[in-house]
């Protein structure tokens, strides 16, 4: 059983609208400040926990060595669970790590690569194996595609993930229209789940209406098995029950909050989540970025010229609106895009304490941190995209193929 | 495209209880009238035909011989697109057989026989490939029973089935718990359907609320799915659209309906369909035969005893309360059980004429009468359970093997 003896109810929150008009499902996030989503009234909504500095340094103390910079930061800020999974590694017990993406119609874009390049540090940190589910039937259900469609953007954004560098004898990366007809153990959790909620709590949750079809209705329990770690018998053998931790962005909580209520009802363990804030899209953070509005976002596939052009007209400036007003009043960090997206990306901390002091004192002009993060995300993006050229079909096929996965606890 | 160019609406019966009262759902049949569920009244309302006799001298001349008692007496009574199906096999082009059954937590009964005696003698009259769906995911929605418990019994009354004789070359058999874990293009047919059915669409169907589960909901496009023959790619090609005909009891009428209102949708043939009526229950025709009351049916596994105590005891009668009133007054054998049971297993029908007119005038007592049924089934079921003791485990295996059938158009 997971730790949190609590009672937690799956219809604990009813609304997907806040007192604060802030919107958070995991098909729309929206907010009516421009300082974007009010995160403290969104834990409290949620009923999650913030990350604290205590638990940061328990952390540090059970893996050896500093958090990821995403973690020291504050971007990954809310859990659920997590001190049960901290003492499973203590005791020297198993978890596992579960992440997953729902394969769009474009490229990938920054904030896609967010909850990647973070669950890849937990996974070298703690030595785990990881599963990643690819919801090709997610946007089937949502989307005007065919299913040929969503499985080829499935197995090309597979490529985006692996270009991001997972090891091959730790990761089991899968798409459910494909792995769902390879594994029984798989669909038998799906059931499981599917018997245990009801519609008027799917409903709670996701704001699911009458006229939606039963198979968006139906979905939430696909993306809750893999929560189960026998739905991989080949990794993890068949009956087991081993805990896993799920790395994602704080809209994603809905289908995991269903699943810890049903989890102990099942004799199974509520899985732990660590939860981050979204990444803001290039005009504010009133939203997050979106892959189907392609001047929000920066793509992993954009050229250096695209990167610069897209930053330097879109990225939403904290800063005064001429020089000399920046150098006498300085600029706004917690607004300014390309202060954030530094936040998210540059992993030196010293040197963005000095650009954040500098900025916010005027000492830095807007055009001078734009030409930083731009050569920053330009050298950045060019490495995945050499990393991805390297990544055949044939490594989509090792990494998707069902097979135990090597790593010790 | 299915023939029936005409529009059907999944919604067109919004209601399950017609205004005679008779409820029809495939996990509900009731009537308040002691002659049973009104059948014209049923055909209107789900709107099928009544099959006529120049479709059964049409089904005659396609296959070169007479059809089967079960047709001949009314049985199956009711089809949509049947002059479909029989112009494929007119124009030497292929169709296949769908049928199936929920495995239920006591043995078959002799009513479950019903839609697999006819199937049967349909494969083998048409010469076609069968499959044949076992729902044990739906028993485990549905009741209090454990995966695994309804995937044992679902390989129990796959015994029974392959002991009614099918053709292991043209039968392919599976339980959804196994085969959508064997199949990704199952799966992906039942996300096609669920993705074209709203809540309200399967509510107006089949009566659902919004305190059933997501997995009741949802189930629905599961028992859709076989109907189109992509689920099937080893037997008929990936990407195959060959038309095909399920026989059924006429409460799984609503699972079709839904089914032909996506199909056209989607690009694919609309299933074909013959119905029966129900089996009555000894206590009379009010009801269909339950398995989960002891005493209202004749199991697989009665002995000679229980069958003659059963029908003796039970079976409700037509017939006069004393041998003078029976000799003077005659029996109503529309509602006698004895005499409805014979209708649907006793093969002879002069013989059967013959008994007819002598209870009908009075010639023939109820006990009389009884004896004749008692003898008839003693020797059915025996026969059965002679049969079903040579299927092994292995034997069940080899027909739940996904695999190529031989067949010929």
């Amino acid at each position: 059983m997971a730790s949190n003896g609590q009672a937690e109810k799956v219809a604990e929150v009813e609304e997907n609208v806040g007192d604060n008009g802030d919107t958070v499902t995991p098909w729309d996030v929206q907010s009516k400040s421009d300082k974007g989503i009010d995160y403290d009234k969104l834990i409290e909504r949620f009923g999650c926990q913030r990350i604290s500095d205590d638990l940061i340094q328990r952390i540090e103390k059970v893996i050896g060595q500093p958090v990821h910079p995403l973690l020291k930061r504050g971007i990954f800020f809310s859990h659920r669970d997590l001190e049960f999974i901290l003492a499973q590694k203590e005791a020297g017990k198993p978890f596992y790590l579960y992440t997953g993406r729902g394969p769009s119609s474009e490229s990938m874009h920054l904030g896609h690569l967010i909850p990647f390049v973070f669950t890849k540090w937990l996974q070298d940190a703690f030595d785990v194996p990881l599963v990643i589910q690819l919801t090709d039937d997610e946007k089937f259900l949502w989307k005007n595609l065919t299913i040929k469609e969503t499985m080829k953007l499935a197995k090309e954004n597979a490529k985006d993930i692996i270009a991001c560098g997972f090891d091959l004898n730790k990761t089991f990366i899968f798409s459910n229209f494909r792995y769902i007809g390879q594994s029984p153990e798989f669909y038998q959790n799906i059931q499981l789940v599917a018997k245990n909620v009801t519609f008027n709590q799917a409903k709670g949750c996701f704001g699911f209406t009458e006229s939606d079809s039963i198979g968006k209705i139906h979905f939430p329990s696909i993306e809750a098995a893999p929560s189960f770690s026998s739905s991989f018998p080949f990794i993890f053998g068949e009956d087991s029950n081993i805990p896993c931790l799920i790395p994602c962005a704080i809209d994603q909580d809905p289908f995991f909050r269903m699943t810890r209520d049903v989890a102990p009802r099942v004799g199974l363990h509520k899985p732990a989540l660590i939860h981050s804030v979204f990444f803001p899209a290039l005009q504010g953070a009133q939203s997050k970025m979106s892959a189907s509005d392609e001047t929000s976002a920066i793509f992993l596939t954009d050229t250096p010229e695209q990167i610069r052009t897209k930053i330097t007209k879109y990225a939403f400036s904290g800063g005064q609106s001429t020089a000399e007003a920046q150098r006498e009043k300085g600029a706004n960090c917690e607004i300014d895009v390309t202060y954030q997206y530094l936040r998210f990306f540059y992993d030196d901390d010293e040197k963005l304490q000095e650009i954040k002091k500098d900025y916010t004192s005027g000492k830095l002009l807007t055009g001078e941190l734009k030409k930083i993060l731009i050569e920053h995300l330009q050298k950045m993006v060019a490495d995945i995209q050499e990393r991805r050229k390297k990544v055949t079909d044939e490594t989509v096929d090792e990494f998707m193929k069902p097979r135990p996965l090597s790593y010790k606890y």
